[in-house]
């Protein structure tokens, strides 16, 4: 295995973060989801080295990339069909294994709090009168949840940005033209002539992050507004459980630590289960190969998605293990961290940084040249040994 | 394997169907579910002689269950905290692989409409201007979704019963003296105590089916209330892709056709995804030891579940695979069907039916005395060929 960085001997905190976008990323914009990426990258470490567990990073990294208006999450994101904003939001704790998720949520800046706070009240056992608290919650209820919960709301016309609303109002017109120009056709060209017309990965930039903390626990997220133009109430992978993140720390069954967050369009993403799929494959001893067969085998070829010519995703993925760098005698172990991505969209953008490293690290990945987007894909990452005295 | 009904020669059009409910079930009210369940077999097994394929006749299953008052299912649902009603119901089709799901929908008496729809709209391919047709819609936007494609709405007072209104009384009252009781007790104490006092099996009355058509698609679906007094915008596992219902027609990779539908505590059966863990399962030759060690293993004693003192729920199980009965110059094929359930409830409620039976069979299925529920499992089941004449 290559190592693309090794520990420093002077640094004890040892973590690793990855968080990405996919979609498809023009030169222009390519540098602003570089310094989003750098940014959350660094707040994840920040949090890190104040001694949070991944839980707590990965959260923080989700906020800054939500908090970006230039991705599809939190501020900023996709107008649905009536041009409102419903975002949707899940969290995993490898340690744990609690889940949080809010679907088609509106009015709430940043969904990933109302996600953790979820996780975190589940963590605290029942409710009074027994009652079990809930692990998903959408809409409206979701909203009031979160507002009782400290949570502050926000309001959905301060979540919109001038890209947000001109792309609405260009998404709109176009519908139109598509539906006028269908007039006199049938049911049935209709749709095959509009399929045609797009390719439909315009808009897929929605935000998740992977993170391992000094004690070696992992935690995923992710988070999104979902396509443009959806229908109101529509719930994407990113509150789907074991579709949209997915974390698991080594037990005796795993040799491995897993997280996984997924990006692409939610539909597809929902019927794979592709987060899970991911991170079982990821147990198995080549890393890269396992990825590979994973997203040929249970995406792109998948028989849940035998009926769509484009399959469209992207995926991050950390896997580790602890191995011993010194002599025993002198306590100190290491993790040894694989980070990996692939996706079949056009591009995915990609941050990483451990807390050994002094700025977060990026990443344009593009599928090569002359390849069919959601047919074909990339596959790329790195290897890195962090060092925790315990 | 043990035969439980032979195909009668006359026989053309063959089918099976199992429906259930769990939860507690007094003696008082088993007659009333046992009818409940019977009609619905019946409901299923005439629309299949009709021609039916298995996702149409599950769905006339679901709605014969959800119509009836006496099951946490559209009318007669669990009230939510605030007096509402918000119903979860998903569907997939063996066949396609396609799926539908509803989740926390309001004013719609028979949701499992709501996700069929879904599921043939997706089937119909993509939408205007190349946009990707929603598989999972929740809350108002669901609501609004159904009315549009011709699902009649419902005030939602008319989908509350005399049961449901005293007991969200009765519950609310228990509710308050729970919390009245914790005065002065700090926040662990008063969950604890609380935890103690209940142990929340008597509300769980959702209800599912699996279904084999004469061609051999299997189909599975849910519906369900939801828990009593949950926060409003929480979504249970009926609305869970992979945790409430899966379906898969054998394939290359699969010997068998499978059908599976779960029933019980939302968050324990969304963070053990039992309904697609027990299809999995059921690919091992032997049915009942792989039902057995999935419940035991994958539910019971879940490392996802490993905080809970006790793991509430149940399912039920088809599996399918062709087999000739004759010399295949008749051309007469039979399919052997194995059906089981299982549960760690008190008592679950199934009925099944196959297009040779005159009327359908049902039974109170009840965990053996003295066993404690939530952490031991019944386990049952039998064998029926069915003939299809191709």
């Amino acid at each position: 295995m290559c190592l693309l960085r090794l520990n420093t001997k002077e640094q004890v905190s040892s973590t690793s973060i990855i968080s990405k976008q996919s979609g498809y990323h023009s030169e222009s914009k390519a540098k602003e989801y570089k310094h989003v990426c750098k940014r959350a990258c660094q707040r994840a470490v920040d949090r890190l080295k104040a001694g949070a567990l991944a839980v707590e990073a990965v959260t923080a990294a989700l906020v800054e990339l939500e908090d970006s208006p230039f991705t599809n999450a939190g501020m900023g994101s996709n107008l649905n069909l009536s041009g409102g904003i419903e975002c949707d939001a899940s969290i995993m704790d490898g340690k744990s294994l609690h889940y949080g998720a809010v679907g088609a949520i509106s009015g709430i800046k940043n969904p990933v709090l109302v996600a953790n706070r979820l996780l975190s009240e589940a963590q605290r056992g029942k409710l009074s009168a027994g009652r079990i608290p809930p692990c998903f919650l959408v809409g409206r209820g979701a909203h009031d949840w979160a507002v009782s919960h400290g949570i502050p709301p926000c309001p959905s016309e301060k979540m919109a940005t001038k890209f947000s609303l001109s792309a609405y109002k260009r998404n709109k017109r176009k519908m139109e033209l598509a539906e006028k120009l269908d007039t006199g056709h049938n049911q049935t060209k209709k749709r095959r002539q509009s399929c045609e017309n797009e390719n439909g990965s315009g808009c897929l930039d929605t935000v998740g992050a992977v993170v391992v903390d000094l004690e070696g626990n992992v935690a995923a997220a992710v988070s999104s507004g979902g396509l443009a133009m959806k229908h109101p109430g529509r719930v994407g992978q990113a509150a789907h459980y074991g579709c949209g993140c997915w974390a698991e720390n080594t037990c005796n069954m795993n040799p491995y630590s897993t997280a996984v967050s997924t990006s692409g369009c939610g539909e597809h993403l929902i019927r794979t289960m592709l987060a899970r799929e991911c991170s079982t494959a990821m147990q198995s001893e080549d890393a890269h190969q396992a990825l590979l067969e994973a997203m040929q085998n249970k995406f792109i070829s998948s028989p849940f998605l035998a009926s769509e010519d484009r399959v469209l995703g992207g995926v991050i993925v950390l896997r580790c293990c602890r191995c011993v760098e010194a002599p025993p005698s002198q306590n100190i172990q290491g993790i040894l961290v694989e980070f990996l991505w692939s996706h079949t969209t056009e591009s995915m953008c990609v941050g990483y940084m451990s807390a050994q490293d002094s700025k977060a690290k990026t990443h344009i990945s593009r599928l090569p040249p002359g390849t069919v987007p959601g047919q074909c894909l990339a596959i790329e990452g790195g290897v890195c040994r962090l060092s925790v005295v315990e």
